[in-house]
């Protein structure tokens, strides 16, 4: 499904996306994290395995992203989604270009030694 | 459970307040809210009946708050807790408080004829 002109518009500034998961409890879950929009209507978040959102993240699990738009708290939007793509391949080029688009550096600056990174794919349903 | 000093002061300030639910088919939903802390650790948001959102907010319902700082997207808080409190009573009064909070003013300008307010109250855990 597309994601609406709004919903492309903000999730492509630098909005801070705050995605909902549901973890193996049946308990909500929410990690605020960037990300960018992709081939027009997919969205490209970015996480370190490891971290206890990582293991909800699996292939197909059903996500909730919501954020607002940059300057203005009172435009709102929500998409929901699921999980298309999950992989540790390209997720380093993934991050630096998620370091460009939020804090115009070329190499994300907040890495940790031996963290390694995951890129994960969200299509809007 | 307390809150921790530094959820208490974003959840005081005007942050929105992303607030993640499992609806009854096992799926996330995000909501954005105003919130107020209240009694010193327990959460207090305010939305309209018949929103979707609210067949989701049962007593006893796990949920995940998730909000930056206003002015610092990198200062980010998440609590977990549950609804102990779930009624339209004092509802109007709540609402209107949460306005004061937000946007200075001793009304909320948004109400639409005929709605009616619900309060829900959250303690963490």
């Amino acid at each position: 499904m597309p994601l609406t002109d709004q919903a492309r518009e903000i999730l492509s500034d630098k909005a801070i996306a705050h995605v909902g998961f549901v973890d193996d409890r049946g308990r909500p879950h929410v990690s605020a994290v960037w990300v960018d929009v992709i081939d027009g209507d997919r969205i490209e978040m970015n996480t370190a395995l490891g971290r206890k959102k990582d293991a909800l993240i699996t292939e197909g699990a059903p996500v909730a992203i919501s954020a607002t738009r940059p300057g203005n708290d009172y435009e709102h939007v929500l998409v929901h989604g699921k999980v298309v793509e999950r992989t540790t391949e390209g997720a380093d080029e993934s991050i630096d270009k998620l370091a460009k688009k939020y804090l115009n550096e070329d190499k994300y600056p907040f890495r940790q030694p031996g963290e390694q990174r995951l890129k994960v794919i969200i299509e809007p349903e």
